[in-house]
């Protein structure tokens, strides 16, 4: 047997952080002031994360030990992103939209024992306090301490103060690459909050992803708009990437509305860009509102939610390319990525590409299972259940007492992703629901998205969601939950009509409600396990009939 | 203590193989044949791989057994390195110019079973196997098998015959990511050669730098014509980074000449090329006397020997950049690349930073360390031995019965590169001269290179090498031993007075020998070695006087 003569050489984040501070000053962190910039080396973050540590050890903090982050994306935040992980605690980003009894649940669930916080969102982190016992330490960033409410038992810092006079280096110790670096909760809609824990060797991957080309393919030359929150899936690994890579990142800070992005962008001019379809919903109303030349974006990154082609379309009158992507909190996040194959030139064949969620990069193997548990052929056609696996991919979720990996969310080691989706001969994925709210009828499979789409292009409709009811014939049948623009519109004969021509005559529902407003969750998505409750309890007047 | 909920994702060999089979149709492998080209898919690449690993399995090869190969850069060269390691065998890339002697000893130090051959070479290796018992099976392709001549107890096969009806699926192990995959001796200049033992684990990472753009970032829109030998620190990754970024490989074959170069670049249109200045040498003579646009190229690899300023200055003229890049055997091999830093726009400043060895990507750690073991500052002056460290550099050489990290050439985990170096602040290195060259002289140190180009400035001089030999008073000093134009040319004052104004006086040599040759290495290099001997014998008149 020969064993390799290679080094191991662990991947590890402070890697990354003594990396990019020694290799690019050139680089930098810029920071929305709400009127400028203020901006920060790399070296000053290498300086402010060992000067963390140092604080950090002195209060007690462990390895291990978990400290939280309450921030938006600012210079001080990145500065945690570095040292914490590096130090060997676990960094866990809390999301600014949580409600509060999540906040209370997830701090409580992962222990935290120390949280920084921005002064803009000190008043809602007061709030939870009083709920989290174990939480020792609260240290104020950008503002002042009196901006938080503290119980008695929570110590109260200034970001200033407590790093002020600490040395800036730190001796970071030899981890291994699997050790939890970075804790996130997915906010799913049902149940408990579920806890991802990245490790060094997950989030080193990932930024090697970052700065490749079957990625974001960041550069020195770059300057990333990350305007994704560093509390939604680390930004998206934007922070370790752009070390990695020695791109510069502007942060908005809290600033998120079209007029600072677009003044950021005039500004700092960056090359790429990342958020998710509303924000460029918004930046797309502005522009066309009071024009900005923005091609100085030569990709910006789209996800978190399917990106309609229209929007595509509206960037490129922009002169700008919108690239979609596809991941979730348990896949760190870049799943797919979508841009045409080679020797697409065609812009037409191109947009077809463009549409899709895209291709898996090497480390992400991938799969479709029906319903009968089989694997489908990558045809573009058959569905199932996207599957994947490989080392950013979560295997299982975080429980104090070990972690648990519940059938219903893994399959012999792979993630299920809740998505159905179709992958075409060259590896390109489309999404077509998600799982639990695709229509099983008669054997077939309807998407409810799709049905959605089609309902909503008639004139007459405002908005309409689609559910999957019991049949006792077809098992499900549609269920239409619409808004329509005048009463005369209330007309389900009309409405079958128009869907004739456009879509198979047995997909065509049967059953319909108008109403004033469909139930939205508090992103604005058609809350479906609302609509399903309500119709279970008789709630909807349900006209047109079943007639089949 | 939180464990990281990430599944561990070996990277493995035959995940890239079957990733690049499923998610790249449209990427291929074109092999020159002299006439024109001949093309295969990566899903061809798969099979093929799979029906090697098929037919090994029935010849007896199993996990950790050394399968070579004596072969150009082909297709089935490039199959051999899908399917070899995918198996669990170790893939030894023998390399085709080594003398007799150090092909026997590398054959029976790696203890190959089975050796890949092509039939332009068989003859080549006929002459090595009487000596090499322990070889049981010769494959023999891209000709007949006649061209092998072996001795009793080889078994001789047709490669098309061999792989001929065997499936084209195969059901890779799930190995480990530590364990061995490819191995590549070094042809050092003294001693035996010494074997390097790639993983899977140091070949996926260093894939994904390929397609990074901290690296060659090679993506599925590329062409690469991949000049430098697979035999060669596997053609510096590129067989490995093309399945992983979907790009398509051009593959010269035996055909390394100007000529059939300049032809398949008319015919494939590479974006990319990569090989050693001596190559690039040839071309741009070639082109000089033949033009023809070559501006399809986007970059240009150089690396393997420093490049020559006016190289890329030469380059430059027809519109190609050459991207300056090092790295060895022990090194995967990439260490270094060179592109000037974000924000240097001026073609002077850049062309700067475009000579230097370049920027380190993240995963390698460097150093250099002074001749008392302390690590000397980057600050583009100090000098000290260049030292590395990271997942795909080497800690150790090959051993039948364990591998030794000798502390001549490993320092506490570093690898000790042989070459010393400076470093500027923003992290670029370059090369001043291989340690065992540097002059050390009155506790100053002399760059043999350095001097060498300012001596072979002087018109007068066709070449020059510069050793350091023994002096009582400043420990060392140099020794030029110099060709020159004329006889008259051979005057030793007349030499010092043109380095007067050029160099400072105390490195000013005073031992000279004028010759009518240098003694040079099988590769055209300076023989210092044998200089240095001849010397030490008294072979050379040593004139001038030294007068210190």
């Amino acid at each position: 047997m020969v064993q390799t003569t290679m080094q191991h050489g662990d991947l590890l984040i402070s890697g990354l952080v003594e990396y990019s501070r020694r290799v690019f000053p050139e680089a930098k962190v810029i920071t929305w002031t709400g009127e400028g910039t203020r901006e920060a080396s790399f070296a000053d973050i290498g300086d402010q994360g060992a000067q963390i540590a140092n604080a950090l050890t002195k209060l007690g903090v462990a390895r291990g030990d978990r400290v939280a982050t309450f921030m938006w994306n600012n210079t001080e935040h990145q500065a945690l992103y570095a040292g914490v992980p590096s130090m060997g605690a676990v960094l866990h980003t809390l999301n600014l939209r949580l409600s509060p009894e999540q906040a209370v649940f997830i701090i409580n669930h992962a222990d935290d024992k120390v949280i920084f916080v921005d002064a803009s969102v000190a008043p809602m982190l007061s709030q939870y306090l009083t709920g989290t016992p174990n939480v020792k330490h609260v240290v104020v960033a950008n503002g002042p301490v009196e901006s938080l409410t503290a119980p008695e038992g929570v110590t109260v810092h200034a970001y200033d103060d407590l790093i002020a006079g600490e040395p800036t280096t730190y001796d970071w110790p030899k981890l291994d690459e699997t050790d939890a670096a970075v804790m996130c909760y997915t906010s799913g809609t049902t149940g408990d909050p579920k806890g991802v824990v990245y490790s060094h060797r997950s989030i080193y991957l990932h930024s090697l992803l970052g700065t490749s080309t079957s990625g974001m393919g960041l550069s020195n030359h770059d300057t990333m708009l990350a305007i994704v929150p560093m509390f939604h899936v680390m930004s998206w690994g934007l922070p370790y990437a752009a070390m990695m890579a020695g791109a510069t990142l502007v942060m908005p800070d809290r600033f998120l509305q079209p007029e600072p992005l677009l003044a950021m962008m005039a500004e700092t001019r960056p090359t790429l860009a990342a958020a998710v379809p509303t924000i460029w919903q918004g930046v797309s109303a502005l522009l066309d509102a009071k024009p900005q030349d923005i091609t100085h974006l030569r990709e910006v990154v789209v996800g978190g939610a399917a990106v309609p082609p229209s929007m595509i379309t509206k960037f490129d009158g922009y002169g700008v390319k919108i690239v979609h992507a596809w991941g979730m909190t348990e896949t760190s996040p870049l799943g797919t990525i979508s841009r045409p194959p080679a020797g697409v030139e065609d812009e037409d064949a191109a947009f077809a590409y463009r549409v899709t969620q895209g291709r898996f990069p090497a480390p992400v193997a991938a799969r479709i299972v029906g319903d009968d548990g089989q694997e489908q052929p990558w045809d573009g056609e058959a569905r199932g259940e996207l599957e994947v696996s490989g080392p950013w991919i979560t295997g299982s979720y975080y429980q104090p007492d070990g972690n648990v990996a519940d059938p219903s969310k893994f399959d012999d080691g792979w993630l299920r992703t809740g998505d159905v989706a179709t992958i075409t001969p060259d590896g390109y994925m489309t999404i077509v629901d998600r799982a639990k709210d695709i229509i099983k009828t008669g054997g077939e499979w309807i998407s409810s998205v799709e049905l959605e789409n089609v309902i909503a292009s008639n004139p007459a409709v405002v908005e309409a969601t689609v559910i999957g009811v019991p049949d006792a014939k077809w098992d499900e049948r549609p269920f239409v939950l619409a808004v329509v623009r005048d009463e005369a519109d209330a007309d389900v004969e009309a409405h079958r009509k128009f869907l004739e021509d456009r879509i198979p005559r047995w997909q065509i529902p049967e059953r319909w409600s108008f109403v004033t407003e469909v139930p939205k969750t508090s992103v604005g998505k058609f809350d479906k396990k609302r609509v399903r409750q309500h119709y279970a309890d008789g709630d909807y007047t349900v006209l047109g009939e079943p007639d089949a």
